[in-house]
């Protein structure tokens, strides 16, 4: 059927981190790619799918499938932490990846997720105009991080903090029963690396500083271990407990993680994994001689469609959408992004941003989103946050009382080329 | 008005951990006492309430709030952690609570907690009898543990495990989605220091020997790592990635809690908080070499009323309903329990039974719940285990993106008696 496909395939692939609606924007791909008669070969794996020629067929995918893929959480054609180096130090694979996608006819290669992935784009799109192969390279932002520059937001943030506060508070009223006989310091540590976004999305859960939760501790500020003992101490005989979130990527003055400090060997030799909530309970324990009890969410916080913040999952299907009418109509080297347009209400658009203003660029916290104290988020921060995780968008359930998510056939091509090696 | 309340008042307090439905509970109780014209006394974390006479009266809050507790989790009166021993040990303490009774014309005793707490409640209604003070004690049940007798399930464990199997399904496509480069075994902590009930809730995620969690580990059957490391790998090997549901009570063959394994004294001497998934996931790294990742959902998963099952709240609210009109009835000593009438379709009633019969009784997961090999759930307990997490119940949200939970007044009744040493 040539004439259902004038403009040649796209394709789409997934990149670091999954989040909760990843699959939402690869629908709203699918779907709008459908839409023009375009068909959508996905990556297996991310961009390792374009090296090793492992490209899914979506189309035999139905579009009730399609459907429910935006309501599924995780990466429907398997991701990758691959980062490729510049031009110079990785051609080879640049040229195999357009040597891929000139096999399959692919003229459209959209990309989602962060920074890395937003450089591997802008990349592409050089080197396929350098050997003049017609080639629209458009980035789609996603990372429960929300650090990507220009836009508002990052699609997976606002789910992830909104399972963030919600936690937080849930646990909150837990230990606030407990506290008299039982718990008084509970510690919930936050995804974030570089940068305190999930941990200020926290501070939603509670207003003033009596309400859980009672001390954030951002990377944004150097931890200092005295300090934070003494605040601890300060909100328990105050409040009479103390609910504490912490961000992973904390670090003392000198620059080194606190993470670090929970690890090492134990005295088998044998690794011990820690973190940074287990260090600041275990250390809390040891200080103050209250009893502990302390959360690692991990993969839950970005895995979890079950709590999704509407706000985010419509965002996430709109870059979707938008990359790839950006892509139909040529516009090379962009990321569809987010603009706030208004706080109340909230109100926003898409616009589209040059993938070199944001490629290997990070955004931080701005320094007015964190209490003058360190501990805590301001009303700025609540105006910024507050909107993302507004609204409910809960998967269909089935009568076994789980989530009915959907699993995809991931049908490969059949491949042109020889071994990639 | 002792026309409006000729019986006497009720006394509710909550025990032990709580749980997303334990409110639920009280806010049946409250309702309905309220129908028959009883005013509830609530026990400011309570048993320690009666103790210490701070007796929180309900009836200075609103129909409303006392419906809102019903999707409120947490304990919102308080709880606390103390058991009371034999009469003999602890006279004192059970003379007092009868004396803070009879100032407060308290004639029934509801106690809302686990195996403890049912013990206690008869020892009230025995010491009572003794001293002919007319007070009908009925205990009701909660647990996340489900290890109580007599009832075929505990209000609280069927939320917790429906929170369980639903973060499963959901880190488990994260991790498939990674895993070519990144996580290959994911290791997730499940409540349950005796009773492998949470983890084998965790089976309901998936289906047959390729979906996740590939292996659950129980307290029920010896952990030898050995086994352990092989099956990881023969998983990996075959399915790509292994998540892994580990009670947190699983032990050695000789005893010992492998959690202890975990946990002790880094170099510096500071308390190293460990925990079984962390103590998993560092020895399957160290041995096998795979990317591990774990999670310790801790507090969350007994406190998420956001993702309750809504057999687990029908339940949690029929025993609150039921215990009130037992007490009202002049049944002394019973407990309302859940007793199965079918799997297919599941039904289920409520039935009195004697307190007796619970006291101090831990119900273990019956043998053939646990696959031959010890790694997975059999048929027999999905049947058992599916319908306990079987339909939603949402809270109401706001339109901060957050769930309505309410918070009470807890006014104190004045005092009448002496303070309590």
């Amino acid at each position: 059927m040539p004439s259902a496909r004038p403009q040649g395939n796209l394709f789409y692939a997934q990149s670091g981190g999954v989040t909760a609606v990843i699959n939402a924007t690869a629908s709203a791909v699918i779907h709008t790619a459908r839409a023009h008669k375009v068909r959508v070969l996905a990556g297996r794996n991310g961009i390792l799918g374009a090296l090793r020629e492992e490209l899914i067929d979506t189309s035999k995918e139905s579009a009730a499938t399609i459907s429910a893929l935006a309501h599924t959480p995780g990466g429907a054609f398997g991701s990758c932490r691959v980062k490729l180096k510049s031009l110079d130090a990785d051609r080879a694979k640049y040229e195999r990846m357009l040597e891929v996608f000139k096999a399959h006819d692919i003229r459209y290669f959209l990309y989602n997720g962060g920074n890395d992935s937003a450089d591997t784009t802008l990349k592409v799109s050089q080197l396929a105009a350098e050997f003049g192969y017609p080639l629209t390279c458009v980035g789609v932002p996603k990372t429960v991080d929300n650090d990507l520059a220009v836009t508002d937001t990052c699609p997976g943030f606002g789910s992830a903090a909104k399972y963030t506060a919600v936690s937080v508070r849930e646990a909150a009223l837990d230990v606030a029963a407990m506290a008299d006989t039982s718990t008084k310091v509970f510690v919930y540590e936050a995804m974030g690396r570089h940068a305190g976004w999930l941990a200020a999305s926290a501070g939603l859960a509670g207003k003033g500083p009596d309400q859980a939760p009672h001390l954030i501790l951002f990377p944004e500020r150097p931890y200092d271990e005295a300090e934070f003992f003494a605040q601890v101490k300060a909100v328990v005989e105050r409040v009479g407990y103390c609910v504490v979130v912490a961000s992973e990527g904390i670090q003392t003055a000198d620059g080194t993680f606190v993470a670090d400090a929970g690890g090492g060997k134990d005295s088998f030799g044998h690794t011990q994994l820690g973190g940074v909530a287990s260090h600041l309970a275990g250390r809390v324990k040891d200080a103050l001689g209250y009893k502990v009890h302390w959360t690692l969410p991990d993969y839950l916080q970005r895995s979890a469609r079950h709590v999704a913040s509407e706000t985010d999952l419509k965002q996430a299907q709109a870059v979707g959408k938008a990359a790839v009418e950006f892509a139909l109509k040529g516009m090379n080297g962009v990321m569809p992004v987010i603009v706030r347009t208004s706080d109340t209400p909230y109100r926003w658009k898409i616009a589209a941003a040059p993938l070199s203003e944001i490629a290997n660029h990070e955004k931080k916290m701005p320094a007015d989103f964190i209490r003058e104290d360190g501990f805590g988020i301001t009303d700025a921060a609540r105006r910024y946050l507050e909107p993302l995780i507004r609204g409910e968008a809960p998967p269909p359930y089935g009568r076994d009382g789980l989530p009915k998510y959907v699993s995809l056939r991931n049908t490969l091509l059949e491949r042109r080329l020889p071994d990639w090696k």
